[in-house]
């Protein structure tokens, strides 16, 4: 105990559900990657769970504490004493943070370590660290986010199918898009103690979740949301931080229409996204999963890759990838043919011949002015080039045929 | 020369173009600022102009060096002596980085100094610190980007206007949105020299430009725009690095049809943005101002303040702003009222008793099912909350009112 290899990184883990069960699933397959990029070898040296561990011994054997226990006790006393006795600190706790932020901040700061929680706002998406640190050098004017999954799931599904909260949160609730007991979400309790984390990062003043005015979505009517679509308006539960004249701060989480084009207006289903605004940058928008174990967890995961190297230094490029220059893509193919009989089947031969199978055909156009324009199927592009360079050899092309990729949904 | 107040930082720059130029500009209005928070004050140490100015000179003099000369010689040389003396470094030099990236990277960590570049790709979006330090723990398997402005706002417009491509490039260049000489952009090299920064960094693979293939938007066809409209698909520049099998990378830039709901296709105008996907992360997105001399330079000062603060450290809060609870909005307004004459009349009385300015106003239904919806102007919502009040007590109402914010378009 206390020792360990010299090419070990030991990382004690504190709390072992979703995300801490889904952390400890993580960490070991990427060992040999992050080793590669860091010297170092992460190593679970003890799991702290409600029934099993000693809290003093992870702390013995850790060179890096990550809590994923969640609420005030005894996560605070855990922390300050892993703090004290030099450990660096990674956590996903937002309550905490929210309502003792200053006084674990300092501690770490007086301290000399570090203490990281991309995880505790907005999963994967990389809010704390952008505002934290690309965005210091921007004087950052407003911040409106949708900082909680489950109420954007509910709405959406209100949006989209008319149903009511109530059918929408059973929904959300038999998907595992909503706890059992709801109520911090969809009251916005829980998007406010993220926008206090957020304004106190954009705006360099202490914030406690008290200070935070909250509604929530549970008097949202199908009206509210048949009005928004009449109008082409998103109508989300939206956390704003702002400055309001020269000394003044307001931060407050509500239901909000927005405008066609806003960009938030586009974020869907349970996706969190966050748009900071300022003079400087006119606005940045980043969205993604909200939370979710494994997307947590990832963010933990690079906060504790973040605590091993060296800042901003680009490690050797470990991996050897070849570059490829021949990939599989599917095409738009726009040709510009002679208005007789038999052109499309020529064409179609030719693609036969080639492998490429079309998706959609249609035939636009007479005489000088007749056009194919088809997608086909994903093909090896070498493979497609073949075939262009026989399409247009064809006799009945009035002008060499046009292609343009076409990017597919890849998810869902 | 060559000393400095313990509390000073002294910031080297070279080059003075528009991004050089912002940030001269940009970094004496942020210093108080970054004293506050990071207790150093930096300060330009010396310029280097093409007809001013010793580089040894500015070099002895500093603690970091701003490169913003672009080119390849005498950048490259600049950047490794200064790395070679101790110094840290901020580029914005994509093609520098995507044709000596290795040998920069290795300089800076065989000497301990950073080297940082947030501003060379994307503007203001931090692609580069979400890759290398957020994205650490994702296994990536593919990034998508929209990494040049001049070719979007031209693809933009010719969807808008149904110009060809030469009328939006004459465009483009008349609203500053274009070189006069834009072959650089228009070919996409401009765009395959970011993705070659972009690869290396997701996909820990050295990338040379040499091996990214790339194609321009010179041969879109207003057709093409069409086709895209009809079938509300969007029609971008895209840039892409993706894992290929096991042990492949393909790196390429290319025009691509986009599905609707696809991350990128509602990315419009100048803009940029950058989509990661990977399994365990599913996809985040970040979106913003392309190039731009105060949105590079804010990515560039990031940087810089990025090099003077210890990682993760959250400084003290060093604002003391008062936290605001009555702030202006907007809102839209649900009455259920009784069907009978007058009744709008009274709620338009209560309205401008308050001073709350209607926006517009519609009636709905009748009988049982008679409803006003209107949206009011922004109003102080103490304001606006006795309207309500007022409102509530008519006893023309069916109902308790409803209101929900609108957020207004805030730019353009």
């Amino acid at each position: 105990m206390g020792v360990a290899d010299d090419d070990t990184f030991r990382v004690g883990l504190l709390g072992y559900g979703t995300v801490g069960a889904a952390f400890a699933d993580l960490l070991p397959r990427h060992a040999d990657r992050i080793q590669r990029i860091t010297g170092l070898r992460p190593e679970l040296s003890g799991v702290l769970t409600r029934s099993r561990g000693s809290f003093d011994e992870i702390l013995e054997s850790s060179d890096l504490i990550v809590e994923l226990i969640g609420g005030l006790e005894p996560a605070r006393d855990y922390l300050l004493r892993a703090m004290h006795a030099g450990r660096h600190i990674v956590t996903a706790n937002k309550q905490l943070l929210s309502h003792h932020g200053e006084e674990l901040w300092e501690t770490a700061r007086v301290q000399g370590v570090q203490l990281r929680f991309e995880g505790a706002v907005a999963g994967v998406i990389p809010v704390i660290r952008v505002l934290q640190e690309s965005l210091a050098g921007a004087n950052v004017d407003r911040v409106h986010g949708i900082v909680n999954g489950t109420t954007n799931f509910i709405l959406t599904e209100m949006a989209r199918t008319g149903a009511t909260f109530a059918q929408a949160l059973a929904d959300a609730q038999r998907l595992g898009y909503a706890e059992a007991d709801p109520s911090d979400d969809v009251s916005g309790r829980d998007a406010a103690a993220k926008m206090a984390i957020i304004a106190r990062l954009a705006f360099d003043t202490p914030v406690h979740i008290d200070q935070v005015s909250y509604e929530g979505v549970e008097l949202i009517q199908p009206d509210d949301l048949e009005y928004a679509r009449d109008l082409g308006l998103g109508l989300k539960l939206i956390g704003t931080a702002e400055r309001v004249g020269d000394s003044g701060l307001s931060v407050r989480v509500y239901p909000a229409f927005l405008y066609p084009g806003h960009p938030l207006t586009a974020v869907n289903g349970p996706f969190n996204a966050v748009t900071v605004q300022s003079e400087a940058i006119t606005e940045i928008t980043m969205s993604g999963p909200g939370a979710g174990g494994p997307q947590t967890a990832t963010a933990v995961l690079g906060d504790v890759i973040s605590a091993m190297i060296p800042p901003a230094s680009t490690p050797p490029a470990t991996e050897t990838l070849d570059i490829v220059s021949d990939v599989m893509s599917s095409f738009y193919l726009h040709l510009e043919v002679a208005d007789e009989p038999g052109v499309l089947a020529q064409v179609a031969h030719v693609l036969a011949q080639q492998h490429v199978s079309v998706k959609s055909v249609v035939q636009k156009g007479i005489d000088d002015q007749a056009r194919l324009v088809m997608v086909v199927h994903p093909v090896l592009e070498s493979q497609f080039a073949l075939a262009m360079d026989q399409i247009g050899a064809l006799g009945v092309m009035r002008a060499p045929p046009r292609a343009i990729r076409v990017i597919e949904e890849e998810f869902g």
